[in-house]
């Protein structure tokens, strides 16, 4: 997607042909900076600091970060040790894990002179892939956000949690791709922005996402949509997630299973985009099997923000002696997701539609 | 309660007699600031800048601004210009036109010598009245925590949206009364609190609360609350009301309802403090009969903060091109709500229950 006028991938490999570079997250949308990661351990450090975040980019992130150590050094001994530093970074997403096993699998039979160049060509696979995935999400989703316009013959009001957009993925989104792709298309479109406290992901880069496309929307905090919901301000309900199970549990952002809620008791669909590699189909029952990553409660006391004068400073909101906790995901159970917009089409929620939709999974 | 051993009430009649004291909530936790009011302009603006917030508070503080203006000019026309101006500081909050009509009620009988004197004398009558009401909710809803803590016999996990504590009120809170009452009975309480965006009252107000009183508790984003509940770690949800309908709607902060919906879907019980002069006969069909405050979405883009230099600075978390949405209140449906505790007992959410407490509001 563009920047000022200039296309951006959320990361991709360097011109110096031995480093990644990424946007660094952490930064917008006061400032747009690209950052430099030269070893494991920066990139390590980028996914579990959230520079990179979104589980597809966590994925594809590292993956380069598998071939920045092969690169290094193509012995078995780092290859493993690549995989578990960076499998280590965030537990919940489950994109990391499938771009980890797939890059181990794909290089430990090889000759250890043959690593590094696979390893650089396939972290560009799976990038290519993802972008070929989210495209395919947004022009099924797309549909569906036409069909809301043509019922409704008026501007379709979207809400969506934290950022599923291009920033989350390699390129497009997968929550948001739908919306470019209808806006595109010429669908008047409004979105509700959930700010997405602690790491305020909604109103820091998905406003920033949706300002830079001109798609209109207007910033809220995480309690309102309830409310707007309750108003018939709302058509659609449109989330990303970190990991979905067999039986179609989704956890997504801290928040998202309120919104469900909300959604169900007005009778306003839920649907939840999910690339492939971000279903779990080893997984069911998303209380008992997904690890939810309690992050530090610094995230909850303390924010960036930029003052009158430009400055970009952190600033205590909690009192000094209050404790925070800080759980970054929940669960959000299939009763409460109307349905799934995968690249190979839109599915009910539930193993049935999951299942004829990803058959190889079940296998 | 007391500030730093300190008795404190959130407002009162300052020594010179002919102004009113508050203490400053835009400026907790930072600083404990002590602001003084000298005329119904100044209440108004304390009022709509949130100086001065919480329903029962909102109503103590009009009463006192009646008597500032009668102080200065005992007429019948600025009897009617205080009244209306107080009135139109804020919209959701049913307590300033209960006040606001008592006082005015009470004073238009009498002969102007004897208005100032008389207005003084009810604006501290209704702060006695509300300090007795939240001592009665403080009784009942402690009885309700220590039967939860009789059948658990482990600490009591409580969650509390925004800040219906004692700087929501004169003295002692609403919400917050029952946990104090029970926490100085020896029950253990744990409290989760949502830090309630955009004016953060739960983090700002409430964590500072409780921390001065010795309450246990941590400070989470408004979006966990729901994750909090499905993993079994709240036992009880207590909030505030704004205004509650004759059939039992509650309005309060915006996110209250979606903790409704999330206790509900998991069988966790939802009270909220009712002191009467909250309870609106007049209306039944919240959302339709409660005008919602939509404030400024400067308060969603812009928040204070303590930087680490310990200077009070505001910082902006959104792009600048990005506008907000900011209602401030939403309606929590009777059928969402376990009960009510109120200073004459608690009953079922319905019109039943509080026709039984509160007949005289029928006739």
């Amino acid at each position: 997607m563009k920047v000022n006028g200039t296309a951006y991938r959320s990361v991709w490999r360097a011109t110096d042909k031995s480093s990644v570079e990424a946007i660094d997250q952490t930064c917008l949308p006061h400032e747009f900076r690209v950052v430099r990661l030269k070893s494991i351990e920066e990139v390590a450090r980028a996914i579990q600091s959230m520079v990179v975040r979104g589980a597809p980019l966590i994925g594809a992130t590292a993956a380069y970060g598998m071939a920045l150590a092969m690169h290094a050094d193509p012995s078995d001994t780092q290859l493993q040790q690549a995989h578990d530093v960076l499998l280590a970074a965030r537990p919940t997403a489950v994109n990391l894990r499938w771009a980890l096993d797939r890059m181990r699998a794909l290089l430990a039979p090889l000759p250890h002179s043959a690593r590094s160049d696979t390893a650089w060509f396939e972290a560009e696979t799976i990038c290519e892939e993802d972008i070929a995935i989210n495209r395919a999400i947004g022009k099924h989703g797309s549909l569906l956000i036409r069909e809301l316009w043509e019922k409704k013959s008026s501007t379709v009001n979207i809400l969506t949690h934290c950022n599923a957009g291009w920033l989350a993925t390699v390129d497009y989104g997968t929550a948001l791709a739908p919306i470019y792709l209808a806006f595109d298309g010429g669908v008047p479109i409004h979105v509700w922005v959930d700010e997405t406290r602690p790491r305020n992901q909604g109103a820091a880069l998905t406003a920033w996402e949706l300002g830079q496309h001109g798609v209109e929307h207007h910033v809220v905090v995480d309690s309102a949509g309830g409310h707007l919901m309750q108003r018939g301000l709302v058509d659609l309900v449109l989330v990303g997630t970190d990991r979905t199970t067999a039986r179609g549990d989704v956890c997504n952002k801290v928040g998202t299973y309120l919104k469900a809620l909300a959604a169900n008791d007005n009778g306003i669909p839920f649907y939840v985009a999910l690339p492939g590699p971000t279903l779990d189909a080893k997984s069911a029952d998303g209380l008992r099997d997904i690890p939810i990553e309690i992050r530090d409660g610094g995230e909850v006391a303390k924010l960036r923000g930029r003052t009158d004068a430009g400055e970009i400073i952190t600033v205590a909101v909690v009192p000094q002696t209050s404790p925070c906790f800080n759980p970054a995901f929940d669960v959000t159970p299939a009763r409460l997701v109307t349905g799934f917009i995968t690249e190979r089409g839109i599915c009910a929620a539930g193993v049935d539609g999951l299942r004829g939709l990803y058959p190889e999974l079940w296998r």
